[in-house]
């Protein structure tokens, strides 16, 4: 029976991916729980010769993508392509899909909390609470609707990010990305509390800036000193992207220095293992990659996913086509 | 020089009130920062013999209000009144002042950002990321927008709370207060996602309880044993109001049991010194009584509360009067 190999995910079992690829007349075989390199994934394909290529974090690459007999799909259950090869796909005639839209809702409720958490002081005066020390007068908050917040991308995550914070909260949003600048002008108002701004202007005000980019070679380390350098209010940097976004080094001098008055990290370059300078710091708020997640996120992207996949094997276009394979080429 | 007395002050100077009263021809002399029992007041009352009281949470009793030859106002800097005799003062024809909506903004953020801290997973999982675990897997989090929550009262900041859940974050939210009941009816839908709901439907449905009443004899442990058990969700217990709403002994055994799956306190019977038992959990967040701080709403509650405080010395009506003092009895 041919196969769909699952490389890793981060749940406690696979009913669901099991159930809608053995009811369209596959195997699953899954490999470890954890995300492995490019080199783990590579033997497992060799070893499994599937037909499908599911993968949450683990590498897939060129290596790997070359080795099946008659791949058809290599499906990211999230919505990042970053660790998969895709030209390497497109170029053997194999679809690659992600889920683009599951987790806007999180992703924005994770950003949105962490933002909260810094100017409401909840975590730190928790700890000093847990410390023995009931010190009210030590408060310097913020009121969240005297907030500027500067988000950079403006993705369906991005908008839903303002939307929460200029409508719920009455924040004065500034939003960036290069479309919306050549779309509007730096300066438009594009809905109450809403404006677009240029890099400069956004750093200039923020009180946080959050991003929602994705890790491209233009993004990658954008968070860095010449970055920071520009910025004027000393705000929160809040990264529920990728970790490749921000050098680290850059960040630690930074909130050595208070040019930032702390992070909130959803990701950390170096993770699952993140350089303990950085974490451990009482400035910085680290949660492990998991503000894509929630019970209803994650039934709906392993569902979506896993649906894709059987409409790539049954030889029809998957909903969610990240790329348009070469013709004919699908089989080595 | 006829003076004003401040009993107790959570901020590091007097600037604010000390203009506002030395221009209206008064001398402003303060206790200590911290706050004093009803003796200590009583004991600095009869030291300076004052015309206007102004306190935070000193108690201010009727012993003390009984003994200036000249007392026009006790003002609270704050919202609540129950750390003043307030019938004593009625009844020697002294004004009680609050200032009744200076952080009707910061409460409501304070709530929210503990609803987000918990369901978003914030603080537990930046504490795992600190003792070097990064385990995405274990992850239980929530989408916002899927959880129903239930706010007991609604006052100004229970009706913020609500607008801010329901249109900010698109959750289910279920409101309580007797005068609802009576107006509206159980069930009743008074704006998008906003229902009227009794305390058995509300314990019932909700995912997250939050307190915005104030302590009174009627409101004193209303969080018992009784209310818990009637809880079906194992709902996150927020308490933004005061401690005496809750019986920490329930509280405890509802965490015990898991009838509760948190609680998140800015206030604890006992504060300034919280039973540690509460406070030192880990399924326990606590802030130290700050959730009306932040510097837009300390300089305001300042401000307004001096302002009010000079209105009774001149002779007029205070803006935020809570009393109608008896007549012609000012003076003893």
């Amino acid at each position: 029976m041919s196969c769909v190999l699952l490389t890793d995910y981060p749940w406690p079992n696979l009913d669901i991916e099991r159930e809608i690829i053995e009811a369209a007349g596959y195997r699953l075989v899954a490999g470890p729980s954890t995300a492995s390199g490019a080199a783990a994934i590579e033997a497992l394909v060799a070893e499994h010769d599937p037909e499908a290529i599911m993968t949450c974090w683990s590498t897939v690459s060129a290596a790997a993508i070359a080795k099946p007999t008659a791949l058809k799909i290599v499906a990211r259950m999230g919505v990042g392509l970053d660790n998969i090869a895709m030209d390497a796909a497109t170029r053997r005639g194999a679809w690659v899909t992600n889920v683009p839209d599951y987790c806007v809702e999180e992703v924005s409720d994770h950003a949105i909390a962490m933002v909260l958490n810094h100017f409401r002081g909840i975590m730190a005066f928790d700890r000093e609470v847990k410390h023995g020390r009931w010190d009210p007068a030590s408060a310097r908050l913020r009121r969240i609707a005297t907030l500027t917040v500067g988000i950079i991308g403006f993705g369906q995550i991005g908008r839903v990010t303002a939307r929460k914070l200029a409508q719920g909260f009455g924040c004065r949003v500034l939003v960036h990305s290069p479309s919306l600048l050549a779309q509007h002008g730096d300066g438009a108002e594009i809905s109450e509390n809403v404006s677009v701004a240029d890099l400069a202007g956004l750093r200039e005000n923020a009180d946080a800036i959050i991003l929602h980019v994705p890790l491209t070679q233009a993004t990658h380390h954008m968070i860095d000193a010449g970055f920071i350098g520009g910025c004027r209010q000393r705000p929160l940097l809040v990264n529920v992207s990728r970790g490749g976004l921000v050098d680290n080094a850059a960040l630690l001098r930074a909130l050595q220095s208070r040019a930032l008055s702390g992070a909130a990290l959803d990701v950390v370059e170096g993770e699952p293992a993140p350089p303990r300078e950085v974490v451990d710091r009482s400035d910085v708020v680290v949660t492990p990659h998991v503000a894509f997640s929630s019970d209803a996120s994650l039934a709906e992207l392993r569902r979506r996913c896993t649906e894709d996949v059987v409409r790539a094997l049954r030889g029809s276009r998957p909903l969610h086509a990240c790329n348009q394979p070469d013709a004919g080429i699908t089989s080595n």
